[in-house]
């Protein structure tokens, strides 16, 4: 894994991208991609033969890392075996991928349905849930993302959802708990909760109890800034969707498959959702997968009554082998455990430690291998070190610290005023030990933009 | 190829499938999905040794058939050298399968957005057409498919839509040309088309030129029939667009990439959309892989403003690998030459004849691999073999149909009245043969279902 410099192969494929390639969320004319050469485990390289260590997972998705060659051996055992296949039919991997899946869901969501991605698990879960009930509404938080696709991106609550917002019908926003910029002026833990849960249920009321399908909540907020719920919000929203006949929906698509240092991020509350969305994770999206797991009564509404939904590559073959591969690799080698324990003892500790010396740092939160730096101007006022949806030179201070970061041979997760540390889950302490020093560094820059 | 028996194994799948996979598009107790232990080439086989003569693609997507050697070596050498990457990166798979479509598509469609598959294509076509235009509505056929997400399946134009239907604002259904049952009265292929065209110019003065921001139709409409066009038809679909500066969209998801005997259908009528959106064919299905190929407008709109749409897995290296290869191999074997040439000489002159002794056939159509044959109960009056959306007894004759082709060792593909002649595009005149032999049979079941 000595990457080999190859600039000449590198202005080629950066060529043919810029001719050829529409890249996601991007004026294309304003950006410039690096052209990545190679990649293992918590790194990659582009053709210059920089190394980078990556804090970002790819987009949150590589929890056991690049190419692992269990993996890697899987997905070219079923690519001779059988690539593709139709999915109305049974085969063995796709079979094998739900059991294993069923298997590690919190409580009775027994039954799988496959799609390609994250977008498309939250369009199928909101239908199953809107035929169930009968009903049209379907309330999500701010703060929030659910995928690209129509229904998807209306559930957002961040602003890649405005300019798409013309078919919103349907859609409540609310707020969802986050103490340390409260909506709800609380001081404490248990005010944030209560609070909370108060102003669900009064949206719940002012909406039409009868008119909500579902509830559609990230775990733990990702990309809005990995807000991990106080104790008891999980469990006062599951209450009530009970009292209401409400389908609760937690989307696990990032937070899933090992990323908190649990099989899945409901487990840390003790939650079971009627319906939970996944994805990335799963097969550390080293082919296209996610996917819909699906509690005991919506499944029965489905038995006979066919679910009027579907797709082409539900279930694919060699994406579900690869889904087999990486959940028998995160329960060989411990994966999940190395998040929780590396979590615990090494990133909160030294996370905090990196707050106590850089102003810049306003919170540290997070759990397992799921961290956000809430990065300030000022501790005490707490303003974002960038506004809200910053770009070009308002958001200098973040370009300034990313590029820092990219010195130090760190390829950070940047978003807003945020940096998240989300490396694999089988990183290695010395690994977050060099992002730590490479932080380190990067966050001196973000400290001259703090103001007394 | 000689599929060896192995029912245990077999029911082990079965019985992991009916546990855990929650199955499209169905009843999930009403189902009985039959374990297909391998596949090769144009066949399938199942654990009890029984082999079908695969008449479907899987869902038209097999163009290349299962398996082909040169495609499942390069997805594991893609495997073994780079998986998975981010969207926000150049990496050379994305480029070169970028290049090799931009290079294969029709016109000035040169910028690539890479989705996973037909429906999350579909989605995000639209909303390049919203925000180039400003406008809301999108026009499309009755009697289409366009895929299963929330935005993609509202303008889709069969029963699939019926259940989904509650956020349908801005998508208005028109008819679109179909001699053998028009909807305009016409006798003549000239008199449909200019009817057709009268009647979608109409519908557009009348919800507001300035309002529609594109129009989206199936080049040849696919699942809802396999309608060809007539000629000038879709040349008058864009001058439409261009004098109304609407957006025309071709969804070639299931037409392109050979189906037709060319690389796209648009090439037949030599018309070139604004947005084109593609899947299956593209890598014959083996890894999950769709996208919209843009034009220099709309391309030109997202220069300098960012595209508010993306996804996890655009341009994912192994899904764009195996493009890559199937393009390549599509050209060394001239696979879409061959679903030309047999598409003229063999299939449509077969289906001729079978038309002519079985009264249950009422229309033949089709192009390239592409054909329906449209089963009546009584040719003179047309009425359909079964009711349109059958289902249970009023369907009798397209089960008895279905069940006598696989009896026969053909797998055919089936909707409503109709049974679609969709082979790999690479299929061999031997295997087109075999499967004539045994719709003759099968058809002669269809044929005691008719009225005199």
């Amino acid at each position: 894994m000595t990457p080999q410099p190859n600039p000449q192969a590198g202005a080629a494929v950066k060529a043919a991208d810029r001719a050829h390639v529409f890249h996601s969320w991007s004026a294309q004319d304003l950006i410039d991609p690096l052209a990545v050469a190679g990649a293992e485990g918590s790194y990659f390289w582009d053709y210059d033969g920089r190394r980078y260590l990556d804090f970002t997972s790819g987009l949150v998705f590589t929890n056991i890392g690049y190419q692992h060659p269990k993996v890697v051996a899987a997905i070219q055992e079923q690519a001779a075996k059988m690539t593709t296949f139709a999915p109305a039919f049974a085969v063995e991997a796709r079979s094998e991928a739900a059991r294993l899946i069923a298997e590690r869901t919190p409580g009775d969501l027994d039954k799988i349905f496959f799609t390609n991605g994250g977008a498309d698990a939250v369009e199928h879960a909101v239908r199953m849930a809107r035929l169930h009930t009968g009903r049209p509404k379907v309330l999500s938080a701010y703060r929030s993302y659910h995928g690209g696709t129509q229904q998807a991106i209306n559930l957002t609550g961040d602003p890649r959802r405005w300019a798409s917002d013309g078919a919103a019908a349907g859609v409540v926003h609310f707020w969802a708990p986050f103490l340390y910029r409260s909506r709800f002026y609380a001081e404490t833990e248990e005010q944030e909760t209560a609070r909370a849960l108060e102003h669900l249920e009064t949206t719940i009321a002012f909406e039409g109890p009868g008119t909500v399908a579902a509830i559609v909540l990230e775990t733990i907020p990702g990309t809005a800034g990995i807000m991990v719920p106080p104790a008891g919000y999980l469990a006062g929203v599951r209450e009530l969707c009970d009292r209401y006949g409400i389908v609760f929906v937690l989307d696990e698509v990032m937070a899933g498959f090992g990323r908190t240092g649990e099989w899945f991020a409901a487990d840390l509350f003790g939650v079971v959702p009627d319906l939970m969305t996944f994805a990335k994770g799963v097969n550390s999206g080293y082919v296209p997968l996610g996917g819909v797991a699906i509690g005991p009564e919506i499944a029965e509404t489905f038995a006979r009554r066919p679910y009027p939904g579907g797709l082409t590559y539900s279930g694919h073959p060699l994406a579900c082998a690869a889904a087999v591969a990486t959940i028998d690799v995160m329960a060989e080698e411990g994966v999940v455990e190395n998040a929780k324990r590396l979590g615990a003892e090494v990133v909160g500790p030294a996370l905090a430690a990196l707050a106590e010396r850089h102003p810049s740092v306003g919170e540290v939160r997070g759990v397992g291998m799921f961290w956000a730096l809430d990065l300030v101007r000022n501790r005490a006022t707490r303003e974002p070190l960038v506004p809200y949806n910053a770009a070009g030179e308002t958001n200098a201070a973040m370009a300034a610290f990313g590029a820092a970061a990219k010195k130090q041979g760190l390829w950070p997760f940047v978003n807003m005023n945020r940096t998240h540390v989300v490396p694999p889950c089988n990183v290695s302490e010395a690994e977050l030990k060099e992002g730590f020093a490479a932080l380190d560094a990067a966050l001196s820059v973000a400290d001259e933009f703090t103001v007394a």
